[in-house]
This record gives C-alpha cells, structure tokens and sequence, in this order.
C-alpha cells in the first residue's frame, strides 16, 4: 500500500474514454460531457466538471480476505479492458455514525459486498477512491474497467450489490459509462 | 456523528493558547513559536506553521466501546481545561499496508488503545484528526485538554501507550504543550 493517490476525474472535451451515457442510480447527475480524463496527483487542468478522491488504506477488509483478492485480480490498465464506469456513491449521516463493527457487519456480513465482488474478478478490475474526508459531495469513487465482452456480468454485479442492505444506507450515486479509444 | 470537521492548527503570534514546549518523541518538531489557534474550517488566517486534518468517522471502535467511552468522555472547551497538547504522529508504510483486522488487532487486543484512553476519562478529553488522505506529513493529529491537577495523569496516559506494541510502528511523533491564557 502506497502513500494515498490524489485522483481528479474530469469531464470535459478531451481525454481518452468517451462518456457513453450518464444514469442516476439515486439523486441528480452532473452535466452531459463527451470525454472524460484521469487525472493522478494535484494540479489538474481545467475540466467542465469535476470529482476527485485519494486511494486509501483498507477500512474493512480482513487479511484472510485480501489474500483472496489479490490472488485473484488485475490491475488497471489492461488493453482488453476497453470498458469502464465511474460510481460516485454517498451513504447516510446514519451509516456515518455507526461504529466500525456495526459499518462493518452490515457491509460483509449481511451483504457480502467482498465476496460479490470476488465472483467477478479478474474480468472486473476496480479501484476505490475516498473522498469524504476531503469535503466533496460523494463518500467514494469507485471506477470500474473491464472487456467489452464483461458488460452484463459487470451489471450483474452491481444488481447484486444494490439489493444488499448495505445500499439501504446509500442515500446518492449515479454512474457514468465510459468506452475508450480503439475500443 | 457530523460531516467532517476541516481543522487547522496554527502556531505564530496569535492565539488563546501559549505555547510552553515543542518536543520530539521520535522525529523532528516544528520551528518555536509563542502561541496557537485553533481554526475549525476552511481559509485559515497565515501563520508561522499550520498542521490540518480532518475529524472523521470511527475506524476501529465498537459500539461497546462508544458506549463506554461516550457515557464518560466529556467535551473541548471546558471552564477548568487550562492545559493542551497537540501531538502529531505518522505510523510506518507497514502499518498502513496491513489489513483491517491486523491493525485492530495490533492496536486494541495487542495494546489496548481505547482501553487506556478510558482509564483518564474524564479528566482528559480528546479529539482525533485525520491528515494522512489530505496528502498531510503526519497521519494524525490529537488535541488533548485537561486541568492543571490532571497534567501527570496525562503524562501516564502518553508513556502507557507509547509502551505499547502499537507504538513501534510510530515512526514520527512530536507534542506541542499548552496553556491557557487565564489558565
């Protein structure tokens, strides 16, 4: 683990994946744009709009569960994953206020949120952004890249995700559906 | 639990609290400075030097511990709380790669951190900042307040938990002690 990595998503005219659609899953959504950028590390350009967040520690996952993981995923990047989505998500005050071990029985224990997530690696990478602490209008970022080819199973995955209990406590998130270059 | 609280720390000419020793645990300290103020928010005033961070939801307690802690700990700001400290610590790259249940582990079963913190309630109040995703040099800054008569309690508490094996992976650490003016 890294020191944490600040990352702006910026929307706008350029970059190298094309903004296909932008869909409300609970709350408003940003403006269309036709490109979008990631941006890693301060001073980013001008953009039409913005969200950024920094890469973390774990909050949640045990060791067990990180062998698992790492066994299992890829990193981002790969040429065959021409697909991606950005999911900002914001949970409740409630969900905030909570201690860990209740935060944490309700993301695995009840919903099994890891585990979900495991049955779609290595097709589905992942990397989550936090940005609550930074004062932004979303708790996380999470951006997804996969093959064009993983497009159902990834939508699958996150059907599975939004019936847990854990989205009972998710109170805004859309997505934005991107497609890259030569993809 | 509110929205995170930005909160800067600002040493310099200025402030209701006097700056009456900056010393080292492990690491360097900060220049001298007479007094500091406590900025909660954005666009701090200048200063000779400033620390930020951020307060933030529960990481490792359980809701048993927030009972306990939450029937005992009392407030910042108390009439009779005329002494401070300020203390800065940054925990290795070892630490923050380990997952979440090796930390708790290290840091409650191993160490009892919030055990001991319980041990000096009331007669210590504290509140924890979170630096390290705001690209800050240190991972947390805790501001402690407690009366005059408390001060060699709060003295056990700081060599009882840096006797910890939490403690050896603290690879910065510094204290800024304070009184108040009237204090």
């Amino acid at each position: 683990m890294a020191t944490p990595l600040l990352v702006h998503f910026l929307a706008g005219a350029s970059g190298p994946w094309r903004i296909t659609d932008i869909r409300s899953v609970v709350g408003p959504v940003p403006d269309p744009a036709p490109r979008l950028a990631v941006h890693e590390g301060r001073d980013p350009p001008a953009a039409a709009w913005a969200l950024r967040a920094v890469t973390s520690n774990i909050r949640y996952t045990r060791r067990d569960e990180v062998a698992q993981l790492t066994a299992r995923q890829e990193g981002l990047g790969r040429p065959a994953a021409n697909r991606a989505a950005l999911i900002p998500i914001r949970k409740t005050p409630a969900w905030w206020a909570m201690a860990q071990d209740e935060r944490r029985a309700i993301m695995e224990e009840q919903s099994r949120h890891i585990a979900i997530g495991l049955d779609y690696l290595p097709g589905v990478a992942r990397r989550l952004h936090h940005a609550r602490d930074l004062g932004e209008p979303f708790d996380f970022l999470t951006w997804f890249e996969f093959p064009e080819a993983d497009t159902a199973r990834f939508d699958e995955l996150l059907a599975r995700l939004r019936a847990t209990p854990e989205w009972d406590h998710v109170e805004a998130e859309f997505e934005v559906r991107l497609e890259r270059d030569g993809g």
